[in-house]
C-alpha cells in the first residue's frame, strides 16, 4: 500500500458513503459521473482517486459497486479493525463511544475508556468500560493498542498524549483544541472544533457585513 | 473586514489559544517566535497571519498580549455572539450542548435544540431546551437565527438542511458525514469525523506495514 495524499483519503471516504448507498439500492455499476454529482468532486479527480486503490472500471459502465466498495474499504484499512483506547469520558468522549458500532465498521474498535472522575470509573458508557487513568499504560501495552483518542480538556491533552506515547500508542485522534508536541513518526489527526467554528463565524460575519453595506 | 484564507482563520484560532494562556499567566508581550514554538507554524507565517487582523507589534518585544487577544477575537467575530439552533439532540448533539459556554466565548450561542424523539422534546440538555422539529421554522424566523448545527444521522441531514435554509439559516455547521447540496451563498463548514478517521486508519496501516516489512 503506498501513501496517498490526505485529501485523496478524505475524498475516498466520501465516495464510499455514496457507493454503500448504491449498494443498498442494489445498483450493479456506479460511474465517476454519479460520484461527481453526489460529492461535487470533478469526475477526472474521481477517476484519479479511484485508480489509487488499484481497481479498474468497465468503459461506459463505470465500476462494479461491490468490487469498488471492497477495494476502497480495504484501501482505507476499514476491513482490518485496529483497537483504540479513549481518554476523557466526558461529553464528547461519551458521544464518540455512542458511535462505537459505526467506527468499528470503519476499522477502529474502541476497547476501553479512561478517566479521573471517581463516579465514572467502573461504569460502562455505551457498553464501553471506563477505567482509572493509572490503568492505561499497563493495559495498552498488554493489549498492543495502537490508537489513542484524546477527548480531555485542552490543558490535560499534552500530559495525556505523553503518557499514551510512553505506553506504545502510535496514532493519536485528537479532539482537544491544542497543538500537540509529538515525535515525527507519531501519527496525529486533529479534529479542532474551535478552529472549525472560527472559520464558520468569520465567514458569517463577512457575509452579514456585506448584507448591511 | 476582508475575507482571508480558511487556513489563516484556523491558525489564528490556534494562536489565540496560546495567547489566552499567556494572558492567564500575566505575560505582557508575546512574540512570533513564542507562537511558532507553541503551534509549529513558522514565525514568518505567524507575522503574516497576525498582520491580517490589523495589529502592529513592537520591534524586539512582539505584541501586547491584551491587544492581540482582543484583535484576534474581534477578527474571528468571537466578541459578537451569533445565535444558533441545533438539530439532532442525540450523542453528538448533547456533547456540543455541553460545550455551550465555551462556544459562547467564541461567538456562537446555542439557543435551542430540536429533535423528533418524544422523550427528548420538552427536556433540557445542558440547560438548552429541546423542541419538536416542527417548531424550528417559526422560531428561527422570529428570532432571526443565522446558524444551524446539524447533528442528525446521515440520511436525515439533507432534508434538515433544506428545512433550515427555508427558515432563513445562512450558515451550516455540519457534523453529518454527507456532502450537503446548498446554494452557493450559503456557508457550510463540515466536521467529517469519518473522513478524519479514514485518514488516521490509512496512515496507521501504512506505518504498521512498513514496520513488518
Amino acid at each position: 500500500m503506498k501513501p496517498v495524499s490526505i485529501l485523496t483519503l478524505r475524498r475516498l471516504s466520501q465516495y464510499l458513503q455514496v457507493i454503500l448507498e448504491a449498494k443498498k439500492e442494489k445498483q450493479e455499476y456506479i460511474s465517476a459521473t454519479t460520484l461527481e454529482k453526489a460529492t461535487g468532486v470533478h469526475r477526472t479527480q474521481v477517476r484519479k482517486d479511484l485508480a489509487s486503490t488499484g481497481v479498474v472500471g468497465v468503459p461506459k459502465r463505470g465500476h462494479k459497486v461491490d468490487e469498488l466498495a471492497l477495494a476502497i474499504s480495504e484501501f482505507l484499512n476499514w476491513n482490518d479493525s485496529t483497537e483504540a483506547f479513549l481518554v476523557g469520558a466526558g461529553n464528547l468522549g461519551s458521544a464518540l463511544m455512542g458511535y462505537r458500532d459505526i467506527f468499528e465498521t470503519k476499522g477502529m474498535k474502541i476497547l476501553a475508556a479512561f478517566d479521573n472522575a471517581p463516579d465514572l470509573i467502573g461504569t460502562k458508557i455505551h457498553d464501553v468500560p471506563v477505567f482509572a487513568m493509572e490503568k492505561f499504560s499497563n493495559l495498552a501495552q498488554r493489549l498492543h493498542v495502537h490508537i489513542g483518542i484524546v477527548t480531555v480538556p485542552p490543558e490535560a491533552a499534552q500530559p495525556v498524549v505523553d503518557m499514551m506515547l510512553d505506553s506504545g500508542i502510535l496514532a493519536i485522534w485528537n479532539f482537544a483544541p491544542v497543538q500537540l508536541v509529538t515525535p515525527e513518526d507519531i501519527i496525529v489527526e486533529d479534529v479542532d472544533l474551535y478552529a472549525s467554528l472560527a472559520v464558520l463565524s468569520q465567514r458569517l460575519a463577512v457575509k452579514l457585513m456585506k448584507k448591511t453595506e
